[in-house]
C-alpha cells in the first residue's frame, strides 16, 4: 500500500471508525483498524464485534494512490499522532508486511506496527434493497429523546436496548427501565411492507449519535440478527438484543382525570432545587400538589427542607397530591422543547404522563412514589 | 440572626468560603459555614483545620439587618441552592436555635439545619503590623509556574509543599518532586527586616489561586506555624509543613557547555506528539540529540516509533544527546511564556535547564533519564 493523502482527511474518516474501537483489550486486532486501498479509495473500518464502523475516502479525495494494498494498523498512537499534528500531506507506505510508515511534508516520520490482516474480523456490511429512510436529525432527536430512560442494569438486559418497531408508515422508539418510560413516534414519508419490532443496545445507539452528520438522509437496513444504518461513506452496524421487549402499549393510559399546563422552564427550576434537598434521601423524592391553580413543591431531608410554588393551568380543577423521582422528572422534562407542557394524571399510585403542548408523537412516563 | 441580602452578594461570599470545606466527612460542624451578623457586617467563615477562609459583607451592602446573631449553617443543600437560584432578596432568619430559613421575594422558602456555634473551631485570624505586600497576579503566576513540580507522594512529605523564602526584597518560591525542579523569585517593592522560610501545603496554595482576585495587592502575614493572605475583605489562611526545605540552591548549575536557542510552540508540539508514541513505555522517555544547528527528537514503544527534527540556534556549536521524561518536559514548557526559550546543557547526565529569554527569575530544571 502506498498513497499520499491530506492529514484532515483522513483524520475525519479515523474519527468515524475509532468509536467502535474495543475499549477492552481481550483481543489485540480488535485495537487495530483496517485500512483498504483499491481503486474506489481507501476505506477504514474498525469493530468491537459489537459495532462495526466502515468509512470510504473517495479516490477523488486521495492525492495520490501508487500501489493498492490492505493492512490493519494499531490505533492508539495513529489516532494521537493524528489529532496533534495539524494539517499536512501524508505519504502512507507498507515498507515491510507487519509496519506502516507516515511521512509528513517536513519530514516527521511515524512508523505504526501492523496487525496481520487475517486476524481481523471479517464483518459482512451488505445492505439490502429494501430500506428505510429517515430524515437524520429527526433520528438524532428521537434517539436522544428515548435512549435516557433504558436500564443500566444488566439483570433485565432487554431493558439496557431501545426497542425500534416500524409499522406501515410509523417508527416508533421505546426505551423503559421499568420506572419510567419514553416513546417517540416519527411518520415515514413511504409506508414499509414488512414489520419490524427490534432491540438495539443502548451503548450502541449513543455511539450511534456521535457518527450521524445531521444534514442527510439516512438509510436503516434491518436484518433479524443485526441493524444498519448508512449514510453516505459511513456505514454503522450494530447486533441486537434477542428476545421479545415487553409490550408497553397498555400501560401509558389513554385518559386522564387530571390535566395541568405549565411552563417548563419554571416548573425544571424548581424541582432541580427540590433535587438539591432531597438527594441525601433514596430515592430523591419529591412531593408535588396541586391546588385550584397553583403547584406546590415540597422536598426534605435530614438537614433541610424547601417548599415552592408556581401558578399553572389546571384544565380539570381537580386537586391532587402526588409524589416522584426529581431525577427521573429532570430527565424527562430535560428532552421536552415546547415553552409549556402538559401534566397528565389519573390519581396518585397512577403513572405521570409529560407532554409537549401541540405534540402527541412524544410521550413521557414515570411511576410515581409511595411516600406512605 | 435576621437579614435581608440580595443573593448574588451572598453567593460570591459563599463560594470563596466554600474552598475551605472539609472534603472529607469526619468532623460533622467542618461541614458547616459560620454565619456571623454584627455592626460591621455578614462575616462568613468556613474550615477543614488546616485551610481556612473568612469573607465579610459589608454593612452598606446588606439590605436590612434586624438582628445580629452567628449561627453553623449545613453547606452542601445551601450551596446548591444559592447556585440554582437566580437573583433574588433573601430573607434569611434563625427561627429556633438550630435551624435557618431562607425566603425569597417569590415566596419560596428553604430550611437549613445548623450546628451548635460553639462547636465550631474557634480559629485566629489575627493579622499582624508586619507584613509583605505582592500584586496578586504576579503572585498567582508564581504559584502556577511552581507548584506543578510538587512531589505528590507522601513518602517525602515536605517535598509535596512549595517553598517560600524571603530575604530582603527577594521573594523566592520553589518546588521540587527530586526529579525536577521549578524555581520563581519576584522582587518586592520594598525589602523585609524578617527572613522568612516556610513550607506551603501543595493543595492549599492551588486552593488559594481560586481565591485570589487578579486586580489588587494582596498581603502575606507569615508565623511560625501558619500563613496568612488578605486581600480586601477575604482573608485566606494556611497551615504550614513542618521541617526544614532542601537547600535546593546547588543544585541548580550556573555555567553551562550547550546553550540552544528554540521556538518554544514548536518545541512543544513535537514532544507532544513524542509522548503519544512513548507514553506506553516506562517513564515516557524522549530521546533528544543536537547536531550543529538541529534538533532531533525521536521516540519509541513496542507498537511505534517516531523522528521529528526542527532548526535551532545552536550558540556553543557542540554535539549533544540527552533523554528525558516528555511528561516532565511538557509540564516545564507549559509554564514559559517567551515566544523563543533556552535549554541549557552540561552533557547528558547534567541537569536540563529551561529559561525564558530575557527573564533570569525563572528557572525550570528536569534530570535527564539514562537510556543505557
Amino acid at each position: 500500500m502506498k498513497l499520499l493523502i491530506e492529514k484532515n482527511i483522513l483524520q475525519e474518516s479515523l474519527n468515524y471508525v475509532s468509536k467502535a474501537l474495543s475499549t477492552k483489550n481481550i483481543i489485540p486486532v480488535l485495537n487495530g483498524i483496517k485500512f483498504e486501498l483499491n481503486n474506489e479509495g481507501l476505506s477504514l473500518t474498525a469493530t468491537d464485534n459489537d459495532i462495526t464502523i466502515k468509512t470510504l475516502i473517495d479516490k477523488k479525495d486521495i492525492k495520490k494512490i501508487e500501489e493498492e494494498g490492505c493492512t490493519v494498523i494499531y490505533s492508539k498512537s495513529l489516532l494521537e499522532i493524528m489529532r496533534k499534528l495539524s494539517n499536512t500531506d501524508i505519504l502512507i507506505e507498507n515498507f515491510e508486511d507487519n509496519k506502516i510508515s507516515f511521512t509528513t511534508e517536513s519530514g516527521a516520520v511515524y512508523n505504526f506496527s501492523c496487525f496481520l490482516k487475517e486476524d481481523f474480523p471479517n464483518i459482512n456490511l451488505e445492505t439490502k434493497q429494501d430500506y428505510i429512510k429517515v430524515n437524520s436529525n429527526d433520528l438524532k432527536t428521537m434517539i436522544n429523546q428515548t435512549v435516557f430512560a433504558c436500564s443500566l442494569q444488566e439483570s433485565r438486559p432487554l431493558l439496557t436496548g431501545v426497542n425500534i418497531k416500524i409499522t406501515g408508515d410509523l417508527l416508533e422508539c421505546i426505551a423503559t427501565d421499568s420506572y419510567r418510560l419514553s416513546k417517540k413516534i416519527i411518520k415515514l414519508d413511504s409506508p414499509t411492507t414488512e414489520n419490524i419490532n427490534i432491540i438495539v443496545p443502548s451503548r450502541n445507539i449513543n455511539e450511534l449519535i456521535k457518527v450521524i452528520d445531521s444534514d442527510d438522509e439516512i438509510e436503516i437496513h434491518t436484518f433479524s440478527n443485526k441493524i444498519i444504518f448508512k449514510q453516505e461513506n459511513i456505514i454503522f452496524q450494530s447486533s441486537l438484543l434477542n428476545g421479545t421487549y415487553p409490550n408497553t402499549d397498555n400501560s401509558i393510559p389513554r385518559d386522564f382525570k387530571y390535566k395541568i399546563k405549565l411552563n417548563l422552564k419554571e416548573f425544571y427550576n424548581i424541582i432541580d432545587r427540590a433535587s438539591s434537598i432531597s438527594q441525601s434521601k433514596d430515592k430523591n423524592i419529591v412531593d408535588f400538589e396541586i391546588i385550584k391553580n397553583k403547584l406546590i413543591i415540597k422536598a426534605a431531608s435530614l438537614e433541610s427542607k424547601m417548599e415552592e410554588s408556581m401558578n399553572v393551568e389546571n384544565e380539570t380543577e381537580n386537586d391532587i397530591k402526588i409524589s416522584f423521582s426529581a431525577k427521573f422528572m429532570l430527565e424527562a422534562l430535560k428532552i421536552l422543547e415546547t415553552e409549556e407542557i402538559y401534566i397528565l394524571l389519573n390519581g396518585e399510585i397512577s403513572p405521570i404522563i409529560l407532554k409537549e403542548t401541540g405534540n402527541e408523537n412524544l410521550i413521557e412516563l414515570i411511576l410515581p412514589m409511595k411516600t406512605f
